[in-house]
């Protein structure tokens, strides 16, 4: 993590985006979505991803790509959008005010792949882009919400983003890894969603701030002054960076589906996998930013709740017993953790 | 329903509770829980309530009753609760301004039964009793929410609970009936969650306007004017009416359970249930101000979400075939009707 810098004073205005940036942009999460799904039809070897396209009445529309029972993915959902519309809802103009009163543009596309083996991770991804007004911003991230955990794996889905981020700029991964730690927490558990990745919002070159629009309770004061400025960043040098980000996914995430997808398990592991599918379905309808927006600007339910997984059990007062597997995801696992920098057992 | 009322100018102020009226409405909770599970484990005859008592740091605490995998009930939880703290959450402030600045005390029983055939419907009751500052009120409700409906059961559910809010006020049953089809409906699916029932909140008696904090957009200037002015109303008379639903909800619900129980099925309708068990989900974490009160004043985690399902299926897209007893839950359930007044086939 960076210290306080002092000396460095840039404050920047917004420059207006190039005039071709939202077909240049759509045009990459199409693509993504292209590259995202065929990699994951090779890994699955079975699975086929079927297409849906739909619009939307106000504006825009999208391709929902679902995999069902496949030989890795139980279900998985790869969506790409682009929609616009009169207005932005409340929860996006309360962090973007300059944005009221103003027509929106937003293109994205976003990944949940729940496997069937309990040893591989669930992951989410999403990358997205926003014009609204005098304002332009990218967002996402990518996180990774293993059942039966390996800190190996851990490791490897960081250390991919890191480098992908330092290729850019040395203070994105250890702002962007925080923001995912504290974005993707269930308060009502006390747990995070799994171990964590990147996310981040907001992102539009002009604020020395990185953190702009992570503002956990009690944290923004102090978070400010250790992340301290950065300097200004053109469009261009972010819309590379979430194209490398997306470029990313696929070896972040391969290798683990390879070391893990031939371990044994029975109904026990399968009965934990289901239970802890239930956290996921609790952060996507409480928390999620991307499943409000979707269904505030009356998105289309079924792409946006491609998210939830198959098959799902709730049990009251489970707690996993001592000294079990199970206890460790949530002793080791469930809490921030720096596994950019874990080298050991 | 009543029509507009030019001749009623009644505005009361709002009177104090009783001294004892914490003691009397929550030791009334208490027992509503006992004869609820006392009549469920008969109803069940297999299965036994296991109790566990929580406290809450804040303030107060509860007894939570849970059944799993009994005869009737693949999972049921009935919880009584009784919570203070310094100040209420904003999304009751929001509707509740007087209370600003004041502590709060908060007493209530809620229940919901997933029974373990889809011929069984789903039910919910809930009643809650707030004082705050200078304001007190009781809220609360019941719903049914069947897999595989019989027009039969809604109507005698709802023909119960009319005769139980009938004795009270002519008034009630049709304004607490609607404002149930519109608390409990599923905006992004564009569903009710079941036939409905009874929902209300903010009674105090004084306002002439039964309907206070039911203000569906772009509704609530036409309702007032349809619904009109009643008289004011005492603390024990709402009390007396909050006692008396309570009582009302073995009646409506034991007999739809006897005549259903026994009903045969097979994979499809057991597929079917877990699907629509989602719904349940989806409501309760989206919409729910249950649950969001739970959750906003750090309740108990397991108690809160005590209301969602042991085993619940997503589906991408699914839609029920024609002619199919699925597809007439949709077609004619899942929308409100006049279920009590329902005399035909």
């Amino acid at each position: 993590m960076s210290n306080l810098k002092t000396d460095l004073k840039i404050t920047s205005t917004l420059v207006n985006p190039p005039t071709d940036s939202k077909a240049r942009v759509s045009q990459f999460m199409k693509q993504l979505q292209d590259e995202i799904c065929s990699g994951l039809e090779a890994l699955d070897g079975e699975g086929k991803f079927k297409e849906d396209s739909w619009e939307r009445p106000e504006g825009g529309g999208g391709r929902s790509r679902v995999i069902f029972e496949g030989n890795l993915l139980e279900q998985g959902g790869v969506n790409f959008s682009e929609v616009w519309g009169d207005k932005l809802p409340p929860s996006i103009l309360k962090q973007r005010p300059e944005a009221a009163g103003h027509r929106f543009y937003a293109t994205g596309t976003s990944m949940v792949l729940h496997p069937r083996s309990p040893y591989v991770p669930t992951v989410h991804l999403n990358y997205r882009y926003f014009e609204a007004g005098p304002v332009w911003w990218f967002g996402g991230g990518a996180d990774l919400t293993p059942y039966y955990p390996f800190a190996e794996d851990a490791s490897h889905f960081h250390k991919t983003l890191k480098q992908t981020c330092d290729r850019h700029n040395p203070e994105y991964y250890p702002v962007f890894k925080r923001w995912c730690d504290e974005y993707f927490y269930l308060k009502h558990r006390q747990e995070t969603r799994g171990v964590g990745g990147l996310f981040f919002d907001y992102q539009d070159g002009t604020t020395n701030q990185l953190y702009r629009g992570f503002n956990p309770a009690g944290k923004a004061a102090s978070y400010s002054q250790e992340v301290g400025e950065i300097e200004a960043r053109s469009w261009d040098s972010l819309f590379n960076f979430i194209s490398d980000c997306g470029g990313s996914f696929l070896p972040a995430y391969a290798p683990i589906v390879e070391r893990r997808r031939d371990i044994k398990y029975g109904d026990r592991e399968r009965n934990f996998q289901l239970y802890r599918r239930g956290r996921y379905v609790e952060f996507n309808l409480v928390y999620d930013r991307g499943t409000i927006f979707g269904l505030q600007t009356n998105g289309r339910t079924e792409s946006i709740l491609m998210s939830l997984p198959p098959l799902v059990r709730w049990e009251y007062g489970y707690q996993p017993e001592p000294n079990t597997p199970e206890a460790e995801l949530y002793e080791r696992f469930l809490k921030p953790q720096d596994w950019a920098n874990w080298e050991g057992q």
